[in-house]
């Protein structure tokens, strides 16, 4: 990411802050740290102020010297000493009315700031401003999603093709592990699911010891990152030949509820919409819709806009979404698709290029 | 882990409840939930009051039966309503006077809790309650602890011994991930570092595309996890020969401080001493120590006690801690060594087998 795309992105945030009351925001959430900067550790505070821009952070990441000349001056916390380095910044930055990050500030930070800053600045809740920006994604966003795809069609590849009787969930979720890194430039977007037979109907399974069986049905979702971007995708197959007529039918449905959510994602229209459209799929077969149908995916997997049937969000252009209708019958077990896709003027279009098929395994 | 034993750390923790004014407890953080109940989703909230235990979930999680019955009840947050599922929760538990975590809890939270409850319960900072009982492992932890240490000691032997020319730092960590799965029950307690060459300076370096040159250093550190309990371990060795004098004299410093630093982990003793031994010997060889020498591990990786200068903690038998002296020259590389201890009556016990060599690659 340019240092210019940081410092376009920084004004953006300003130009929310006067209607705010605010002249400046702490951000807590690291997402939105390394949205505004590039910085990437783990531990980090970043203060924006009327003087500049500030991020705290401890020894361990100081050193990690950017390629570019970063868009913030640092401060070093010591220690656990991290609520002075705080000050400090909030201080520096000239900021008397100081927005925070309502959700992602813990009580206790909130209360310690506001006793040692006393009267010269106040602190106001000010949630969403980043997440608002960071719905929309820009061309370098959209280039490293497709990054994060391609790797994870490579990884999802090469693990269904390797799925055979025999072969246990966790020794699929290794290989699936160590593909994504190796793809990629950063570590997976989240632990990867990998269940199969009657555990398929376990909403979030994790990989067990369980082999697989002739005709099981196997679920795998994942997702690589490329440089932070995150990619999510699942398929369901059938490890070896289907066993019954259920499995095909199963899967047709999903596979149509796919296909109607992603046509119904469409600019300008509410966001609860793409919901509706699977839901009166797969009950028309007879299944209920019993999560989410999907999600916004950015520098967060799971990110806004939620795709929800109480969703009050409108689709917009430049919107990376993921869409994964699914049907589970306990003791039976289950079938989830998921793409990912990206609004455009026209409509949604897919990011993804791997088959939907039932029978990968198989070929 | 088995029921009694959740059950037994429940009445530990309710025993603390009179001195501090309390009558129950909202917990916040996954860790400590993890610790009472066994329940490792990643979205909970866990209430106990003198009339029950409530678990407040969501759906994904809801239906992951556990293999025993739980020590809690569970409370279904619908969608985005998980305050008004917390509330409910509360009510059920007959807490008046509900502790909460300070640190653990956003802001936000805690506020939409107290306008919801008005005047039925009130809420009191109450925090380290339950990190106060992690720092003591039993015997089923030390168990589950010394598991992870045997994947990661596999992962580390096969991940040191393809180490070669050509590798990349990429390549290398895409292998530990896939280990430190494939050897243990679930996901790395950590993003593995793994870095070579003039790289091993970087404090927090994270693996890149850079290709091993022979006689560069190579750090690597990297933990798995058994029942969800983290191993954490680091290793530097030479890719090949030695290439001079001065990595030898390195490496024998560190382990000198490693030593001395296991040595000064009495029972009885402050945390501090820890660090000032292996201070003292860097010191002597001329080298700064430039991170906090160590730090207790259990559900989290980094938890109580801190080894450091300013820690006031006292070392007690059964705490497991990692202790990591390191040296780092910047433009030149570094050396840290990492090993995992058990604090007994008699002194510092490691938990780690695998030779601390710096000529592994080259055997």
């Amino acid at each position: 990411m340019v240092r210019s795309r940081f410092l376009a992105r920084l004004e953006c945030l300003r130009e929310q802050f006067d209607a705010a009351g605010q002249d400046g925001l702490l951000i807590s959430d690291p997402a939105n740290v390394r949205y505004l900067t590039g910085f990437s550790g783990s531990f980090c505070r970043l203060v924006i102020g009327p003087v500049g821009v500030f991020l705290v952070t401890d020894r361990r990441y100081a050193e990690s010297a950017p390629e570019e000349p970063p868009v913030y001056d640092l401060v070093v916390a010591s220690g656990a000493r991290y609520i002075e380095a705080e000050r400090e910044a909030i201080l520096l930055s000239g900021s008397r009315r100081l927005g925070f990050e309502p959700g992602a500030i813990s009580w206790w930070e909130l209360r310690a700031l506001e006793a040692c800053l006393s009267r010269r600045s106040r602190l106001l809740a000010a949630g969403g401003q980043v997440e608002e920006l960071r719905r929309i994604k820009d061309d370098l966003e959209i280039a490293a999603i497709r990054s994060a795809v391609a790797a994870t069609e490579m990884a999802l590849t090469h693990v269904l093709a390797v799925a055979e009787p025999g072969v246990a969930e966790r020794e699929l979720a290794a290989i699936l592990a160590a593909d994504l890194r190796r793809h990629s430039d950063g570590p997976p977007a989240f632990e990867p699911l990998v269940s199969s037979g009657p555990r398929t109907a376990i909403l979030h399974a994790r990989p067990s010891a369980r082999r697989m069986e002739a005709g099981d049905l196997l679920l795998v979702d994942a997702g690589a990152t490329a440089s932070g971007l995150a990619a999510d995708m699942c398929r369901t197959i059938v490890v070896g030949d289907p066993q019954d007529g259920l499995q095909a039918r199963a899967f047709a449905a999903v596979r149509e509820a796919l296909d109607a959510a992603i046509a119904a994602a469409r600019p300008g229209d509410p966001a609860s919409q793409v919901e509706d459209a699977a839901r009166r799929v797969l009950e028309s077969h007879g299944y209920p819709l019993r999560h989410d149908v999907g999600h916004g995916v950015g520098l967060d997997v799971h990110e806004s806009p939620r795709l929800a049937q109480d969703s009050t969000e409108v689709l917009a252009p430049g919107m990376v979404l993921a869409i994964e209708p699914g049907l589970y019958v306990a003791g039976w077990g289950g079938v989830r698709l998921e793409e990912l896709v990206l609004v455009t003027a026209q409509g949604a279009c897919r990011l993804t290029h791997l088959p939907v098929s039932l029978n990968v395994a198989a070929g």
